[in-house]
This record gives C-alpha cells, structure tokens and sequence, in this order.
C-alpha cells in the first residue's frame, strides 16, 4: 500500500496508549459493530486482551449476535472472551439504563485490568454537542477523557470511518447495531442530520474541532477542579464553608469549591442550577431558604443553608 | 396587556445593564434592524442617548436606509443621532472587514461614552457554534461579553423575537437587511438551518442553552486567565520564562502564561496551534527549533524557542 492503512493508524493510536498509560493486559469492551471489532483486532495484536461482550438482552438475536463476537474476538487471538449477561433497569431512560447496566457488567468483569472502549473522534464530537444541548457548563462539554480509570479510550482522535476501513482490511464482518441507524435517538440524529449539516455551513473539519474543544475545555476543567481542591480545606469553618472568603473567589472556582463541599457532604446527582442557587446563598444573599440536593443516602435529602456568615449542611429523612 | 410585553421586558433588560454599569449617558450603535432600533427605543428613554449609525456604502441605497435610522433615532428622543460613513477595507474577508471598520468608526465617535450593541441571545448562540466549527480553545466559545468597554451588550439574555415584537408594539417599522437572508453568509445558514435543526434533535432551549454554555466558559476563562497574570511575573527569567517552572503548572494555566509572554513580547493574532507550539518547547522538547509568530511591528516577525532551559524571544524584520 502507499499510504499508511486503516489497521496501521490503529495499531499507532492503541500502542501509543499502551505506552502512555504502562498497560501489560487489558480488557475490550466488545459490542461486534465496527469500532470495538476493529480495536480488539489491534489490541489482541498489541498485549494480552480479555473480549468483554454484554448482552443487553434487548434486541431479538442479541445471543447470536455476542456469540458471533465471542468467537471473532477468540479468532482475533484474545485470551479470553466473555460473555456478559446484564438486566437493564429502567432508571434514566433506555439508553441511560442500558449504559449504566453495561460499564456495571464490565467494571464487574475486569478483574483489575483497565478496560479498553472504543469511543472515536465521532463519539466525542456528538457527545460534546450533546453537553451543549444540555447548557449545564463546562463539564458537560469537555467530553470524554483518554483514560478515566478503569476506562481507557485509545480511539478518541480516531475517525468512525478508520475502524470500517480497518474492519475491511482485516476481512472482519462488523455488526450492524439497528440502533445505529434509529432516529429515535438523538444521538442518531446529531450523527447522521446535524453533524453534516454543521460541516456543510461551517465548511469542514467540524468533527475535529469539536474534539479540539473538547480536549481545550477538559484541560480548562481540570485546572480549576484541582484549584477547588486546594481551596476547600482554606475556607472551611468546622463542617461549613465560611461565605466571605467563597465571595472573595473568582465564580468558576467558587462554584467548584461549592460543588466539591457538597459532594463530600454526601450530595449526588448535583445539577449546575442546585449548584447556583446554593451560590446564590453567597452572591445574592437576601435571607432566603436552603436548597434541597439529592442525596447518597437512601430516602434523604440534603440541604444546604446560610447561617452567621457559614454555609452549612443537614440532611432530612424523606 | 395581560403577559408584560416586549417593550417591559427589553427595558428590564437595559436597564438593569445601566445600574450594574453605573451609566448615565451612552452611545447605541444602530443599523435600523429591528435588534438596534427596539434597543436604542428603550435605551433613548431611560438616559440621553447619541445614535451612532455606520454607513458602510457596501449596499444599493445605503444613504436612504441610514437616513431613515437617523429620523426614527430623532424621533424616538436620542439627544443626537449621527451617521458615520466608512471605508471597507479587504483584510479579513467582507464580514469581517465591515466589522473591523464598524467598530474602528463606533469607538472613534462615541466621545467616551459607552456604546450599547444589540446583540441578543440568538446572536449569542451563533457565536458559539461559530467558535465550536474553528476549534481553538475554549475563549472562541465563550462568546461575547455584557461589558467589554466600551461596548455594552444589554440584550444578551434576551431572543431576537422580543426585539421584533417590540418593534410592533411601538409601531417602528425596521429595515429588513437582505443580508440577513443571504445563504452565502455562514451566520446566515447557522441561524435559519442549522439552529432550528438542532431545536428539533435536542428538543428545544438550544440557544438558551448555548448562551449558558457561553456563560460559564467565560467564568472559567477569566478565572484561569487572572491566575496566569498572577503566574507570569513568578516564573520570569530576564525577559525569558522558565521552563522547569512552566512544566509544574496545569496545561490550561501553562498555555495562558505562554499566551500572555507573547503578547507582552509584542506577538499579535495569536492562533491556539502556535501557542501549542511554543508549549511543545517546554513539554515535548527535542532540540526543535524556534516558533514564528506575527508581530505587532510592520514587516517583522517574532520567533520564539528554548535555550539553556529558558524560553525566549526575538524579532526579525522580514
């Protein structure tokens, strides 16, 4: 060939991720549709890899389809190939819960080892129009990390259409996920009608620039996020947090440090409005009520308030 | 009226711009759009207003369209309304040099005065998508500020549907700028195909959610921005900076010091892929050589690269 091929763009991204992050084994997670075929491919190739396959039990066939993957995976000279039953729960919505249920399954599975995903450049952009969608800030839009342990994610700067062409090379027929062509889903749609769209007005390399923004805002986030850890334990007063010294903060660290105090404090599932109001206790204190956050704890709720000059926290039974 | 009306809610709007700003005179800068002349409506009656109309001369019948403004500016009680014809220039392509001449007449007219702009939240949301397709970094999305003095940007929260109604409600006819409707603009088709489409995926709210997306960017910008302007002065040597230094600190913080060393060096129209250039002398460092950057000197350019462990600068006239 005279330019370098599909497999060999892969084997640089996914050796270059070895190397980066000391990897002598690992996990794929293995769906048998072309991106995570063509990533066991290369990384069965690269290091000893255990094929992790979940069946969703979701889709008529769905057993013919993991066990067509589990045998592709044993052919690709995987180590081990698993299938993974999971019952998905309805929390979140179909495609929420059917996540939830799989990263459960694999965490569950990997017996220590990193687990190899094989979101691409493609995945990142639609996940970062997702998070602009939401409006809920930065977070949302800095979209998915390379290595987030135990997750790896070696393809991020990688093209869907690398790991066809891949799946080509080698001879691999890929699964074809009806989902994937169901404009029922959004993210189908962002795919297959936005996207384009977007490269058409903008003029081209859209997919690429929203990765670049992704990867600008994460580095962004991750800044701040360790300034708000350095500066939590300074402005604490015993459980509280002291609102003079919150005033004084620039808002992107102060509403990090209001995140951060929260989430100790035992709050999940924060929202950036929870968030806001709760700095409102700071900025634009006018004697108001506590905000109620969702809590860790089953049948509670926690809430945060302003008294003498302190945010504090107290939990309430539901 | 039983709902407040659109008048209600744009004076809501500029007048709370006025007593954040602490404003007792300014400038609106009006095209006769329906946008600028709702805004210089509500702004001429809460404080004596000077209109500023530009005349680009790049329209059939510009005199006309700018003569009409002038009268409804009168009209409306604008203490003076004063037409400002300019010479487009060629840099930067046709939007940007009517932009670049628009501003330069604006800041040349405005007598110290604040000038008010009409940009609404729909304007907003353009902004970021128009930064999202160029990819460089996180200040190309964190879209425009309310305050930039001297411009002033009362209408960011507010859509452009409220200055249209506005209009009706006070019986003003605006011009209808054929350029809004032109497909050759990229603004253009963001506003008529690709927003409305992104509505319907993602299910409505995308400006608004685009404009709060803006919102935090910019907290997140300015936060790490004041950090490097904190950071700069520790990690100096002479003129140059220090690397082992500049290697401890968080990519988003290393990248704004590196940023800001340029500019104070004189480096103009920095792009974020020259500033990563400069980083890799730092992070990456292989006895590579120096970087080019545009200077602020006619017919000079700047070089930037490593020695003995320090980063430095020097021009060369070309």
């Amino acid at each position: 060939m005279d330019r370098p091929g599909a497999v060999a763009e892969l084997r640089a991204a996914v050796g270059a991720f070895a190397a980066a992050h000391d990897c002598e084994r690992w996990c794929v997670g293995l769906s048998g549709g072309a991106d995570s075929l063509a990533l066991t491919a290369v990384a069965a190739a690269l290091r000893p890899t255990v094929a992790l396959i979940v069946d969703h039990g979701l889709q008529a066939g769905s057993a013919t389809v993991t066990q067509t993957a589990r045998q592709q995976a044993l052919n690709l000279g995987c180590v081990d190939a698993q299938i993974l039953t999971v019952d998905v729960g309805a929390a979140g919505g179909p495609e929420g819960a059917a996540r939830t249920a799989r990263y459960r399954a694999l965490d569950h599975a990997r017996t220590g080892l990193p687990v190899l995903l094989a979101h691409t450049l493609d995945d990142q952009a639609e996940t970062v129009l997702l998070g602009l969608g939401r409006g809920s800030g930065t977070r949302s839009i800095a979209g998915m990390r390379e290595f987030d342990a135990p997750w790896g994610r070696p393809l991020l700067a990688v093209r869907r259409a690398v790991t066809r062409a891949a799946c080509a090379e080698l001879g691999l027929t890929p699964w074809e996920d009806p989902h994937n062509a169901d404009p029922r889903y959004t993210r189908v749609r962002l795919r297959t009608e936005v996207l384009p769209l977007l490269e058409e007005v903008l003029g081209g390399g859209v997919a690429g620039a929203l990765a670049r923004t992704a990867a600008a805002l994460r580095e962004d986030t991750e800044a701040l996020d360790a300034l708000a850890e350095r500066t939590l334990p300074e402005i604490m007063r015993g459980e509280g947090l002291e609102t003079a010294a919150l005033a004084a903060l620039p808002a992107a660290v102060r509403r990090r440090v209001i995140r951060l105090w929260l989430l100790e404090g035992g709050a999940r599932d924060l929202t950036s409005l929870q968030i806001r109001r709760v700095d409102a206790l700071v900025t634009a204190w006018h004697g108001q009520g506590g905000v109620a956050v969702g809590s860790a704890l089953r049948r509670a709720r926690l809430f945060a308030g302003r008294r003498d000059g302190v945010l504090t926290m107290h939990t309430e039974t539901v």
